[in-house]
């Protein structure tokens, strides 16, 4: 039987999702959990891998095991031997053909900043401090990323992946209290390619980089003077969508 | 020379303000760190303490040093030692007139709430789970705190205070993305007057207290019936205003 499970997760402590020999990754710390309580072993997959310090309010993950806990109680079940870094927000039955990584249509991530003079650790943990900026060049560069695009300039270097056009959906700026939230919807992104195009939009914002050299960056497929990679702890994983799966 | 110090702490490490022997206090820790780079013992004092595990965004203090650091750059000059989860985010010159504590004029708090099915890993830092609650009914009680009143009832039995009557100025909740904040200001506070209140409004919500048990409790100054406190991580203070501050 085929289970989905939808994970939130803290990054801080975690060294990203994937499984690593002797460290403490999201993934292992759930697999364990998981192994345990249903007294077999159990494999997740993920809708992608976040790397260390990357949050997630809505991981999609499915594994594969005989059980006789109802899909609905898992979360119940397992959440008491996970630690309060990571939980199970909600469990549910999935159909065979459900794979939270291939049949994941759309994703989600967010890039929470805070506007303040000096650091603040109120909001350091989630967030990064946004320096002076032009909001409104930013907000012209987040819509600019809106559509089908070559994303070759964005993604880190090494990374083997077939094509690199992608399509974001939606790409904007939401003021939630004191903070500022990016948000980015799309079909699928490369490695490190929100935190580096989150990182353009800061040198747009801040003078370095204009909104044509965006558009250049998405002709050429060139590293060359794009915007630095972001950190991790601004970064999470917000939600996964798919077709088939009723929570 | 009188200075005044905005500070922002995360207070989970912390157990509370106040110096206590052996134990780590925002007091201790930001006394210690002016002390060395001053390099003279200062003594603070806040506009009020913060319980253990309490945060603020803007948290105010006075102390008295002679230094050559120019007012402002104090906070530059101070924050390099201190911990990452305590930093000053502005300092001042002071008048010689002006107390942290005592001439206070409104402080507001924010309590923080998120909604979810089951604990949320993303949230639990700073904020507390909701259950299913009816808003509208919360927030009728939130209006009626509004005003001055006897907070008798709602004040840790034990301590000593010439006077149980404070007057609130708003009390209110806010939807900030997926956090619901409540924020109430007011001239002052009781101790644990805030979670307590909290508590109650979550008891009205629920249905297990109604806004006539809350204005009876204005009334009679039992603690006999009313909401439970919540806990501390929920609860920070926001801002301190005064009539004589400039940052």
């Amino acid at each position: 039987m085929r289970y989905a499970i939808l994970v939130s997760y803290d990054g801080t402590d975690f060294c990203g999702w994937q499984v690593q020999p002797n460290k403490r990754t999201v993934q292992s710390v759930l697999e364990q959990a998981l192994s345990k309580r249903l007294s077999q072993e159990i494999r997740l997959t993920a809708s992608g891998r976040t790397d260390a310090g990357v949050h997630a309010y809505g991981q999609v993950c499915h594994f594969d095991a005989q059980t006789s806990i109802p899909a609905k109680k898992i979360a119940d079940s397992v959440n008491p031997s996970l630690p309060s870094d990571v939980k199970i927000l909600k469990s549910a039955q999935a159909d065979d053909s459900f794979d939270a990584n291939r049949t994941a249509k759309k994703k989600t991530y967010r890039y929470t900043f805070y506007r303040s003079e000096r650091d603040d650790p109120m909001y350091e943990r989630y967030g990064v401090r946004l320096p002076f900026v032009d909001l409104e060049k930013m907000k012209e560069g987040a819509a600019l990323l809106v559509g089908e695009h070559d994303f070759k300039a964005f993604c880190a270097s090494g990374s083997s992946v077939k094509t690199t056009v992608r399509t974001i959906y939606d790409a904007s700026f939401t003021q939630e209290g004191n903070l500022l939230v990016f948000r980015i919807t799309g079909n699928g992104f490369l490695y490190n390619m929100v935190r580096t195009l989150v990182g353009e939009l800061v040198d747009i914002g801040r003078g370095r980089l204009t909104c044509a050299d965006l558009e250049s960056s998405f002709r050429t497929g060139s590293r060359q003077g794009i915007g630095k990679t972001m950190p991790a702890r601004g970064l999470a994983l917000e939600c996964v969508n798919y077709d088939t799966l009723n929570w």
